[in-house]
């Protein structure tokens, strides 16, 4: 058996953001009509190498492959592959070696998708809250599909922040650090295990949050759900350990109120309503895009 | 990143039954002593193409190595590899193209210890149930531990049976058809859902069942494990889909009277008692002998 390994630089060429914007999204929308298959994620825990690594598997029904991601942090150093299978006979077709890239990517694209689609048309300023690769990726992937003509930087650290800033002024940003008021639009990308200060969120008509990835991760004030129309990239899932379930189990919502992302991308939904977005991360990103590469 | 794939030929070279034999053993005895990480396998099905995936990982602790197995079936033809992945740092080491071969091997290994552990020394003839590869291997690998005379063969396709029976008398062995009074050792290698006749456990002393591996199917009637000592190569797996499982819901034995199978093989046990081994296959196997090859 040969089984080809594809590079970075290799897969970096095909992967356009145009690729992976339509492979997510048809992906969502599948997955809101239950046309993906997605079983539960798999963890193993490396304590004494301060590590863990997390396989994932994923499919979009009548898609040529399916993908298992094997994703591995050990000393906050990230790590891992794409395994991509032939859908039709079970033959592994390729090894993606994307250092984690795929998806860095498919998780940008899904934010600025459902971002674009549920913040009101004319809204120009957003504030990120978060200062790393998610910080910037979401804003620049967001640019891809509405002109951005303000970012707003929040995070612990303020030489991360101010680095954050450069990097967004360097790309022709009015970029600067988070300032009372806040913005319109608000973008969570933190590992933060506690709810992030609620006045962060005050001029917030749309809030999108990608953080909350695994159990015992929490970003989004309670309170923040509260009257909001929600979204959720994945219901069980967000209900079991995203915000929505943390927003669900502390009495502000319901726990039928949301929508599915895929629905509101392929639906549109009244953009004059405060909304929340809760992303947690499905398997079936990984297929689509794995498959997109794979094509080309 | 390099990703080196290694095929068969090479794996085949340096995973010489000692080598897996010893590998098995430690991960069984490590299992038993909880000193291995297995988490719950993901399945993905395919019915479209007669299809399923199942992904399974394992880690023996202290290893230089985890692995992840991509297993297909489509159409009953079996694909899939072994990704090696360092345990210290997370990095992918290799893929392991073993076209199932080390599954086969890992399973023939186990049933042969386990078997030879709790037959007594003086049987040299069994009976093997099934007349698919492991009904093959199992007796190969058997006799590398133990001198065997004769074997007997009981099938539904009697072709099949003159086709095994060939093989081990290719091979050496005294074989032929299975005839009534049975053998002192009898080894179930079948894909059975119901359980097979009872009379050809009538000789019995000593019952290795391989075939129960997947929740539905059920090679052993209950009857065999009445008054038996049972070992089991995972109690809560056994208990959930193995034919152990099946007999504590019939009220034959009680839940907690199995021993783990790499605690018989590390103590010992009488074997003048009657006993039964139920192995239903436990990724932490796959992930040790990954690594004894991966080590060579």
């Amino acid at each position: 058996m040969t089984l080809p390994v594809i590079g970075l630089d290799e897969i970096a060429r095909v992967a356009t953001p145009a690729v992976v914007f339509a492979a997510v999204r048809d992906a969502l929308i599948a997955h809101s009509e239950g046309r993906t298959s997605v079983p539960a994620p798999m963890v193993l825990d490396f304590p004494e190498h301060s590590g863990d690594c997390h396989v994932k598997a994923g499919y979009v029904d009548g898609s040529p492959y399916f993908a298992v991601k094997i994703a591995s942090t050990f000393a906050s150093v990230n790590n891992g592959l794409m395994l991509v299978v032939d859908a039709t006979t079970g033959a592994p077709a390729a090894v993606l070696a994307d250092e984690g890239q795929l998806t860095a990517w498919r998780t940008a694209a899904a934010g600025a998708l459902i971002t674009d689609a549920m913040t009101p048309a004319d809204v120009d300023e957003v504030a990120v809250l978060g200062t790393g690769e998610q910080a910037l990726m979401q804003v620049q992937w967001l640019r891809e599909l509405r002109p951005l003509r303000r970012v707003q930087v929040w995070g612990r650290r303020p030489e991360a922040v101010d680095k954050l800033c450069a990097a967004f002024l360097a790309d022709g940003l009015d970029a600067q650090p988070y300032a009372d008021g806040g913005a319109a639009c608000v973008i969570t990308t933190t590992a933060a295990r506690e709810p992030l200060p609620v006045e962060l969120f005050r001029s917030a008509i749309h809030v999108t949050g990608i953080g909350t990835d695994m159990p015992g991760k929490g970003e989004l004030p309670v309170s923040v759900f509260e009257g909001a129309l929600v979204a959720t990239d994945d219901h069980a899932q967000c209900l079991d350990h995203g915000d929505f379930g943390n927003a669900v189990r502390a009495g502000v919502v319901a726990d039928n109120v949301d929508l599915a992302v895929g629905a509101v991308l392929r639906d549109g939904m009244d953009r004059t309503r405060r909304s929340v977005a809760d992303l947690t991360g499905i398997g079936a990103l990984d297929a689509a895009v794995s498959a997109a590469v794979l094509n080309r």
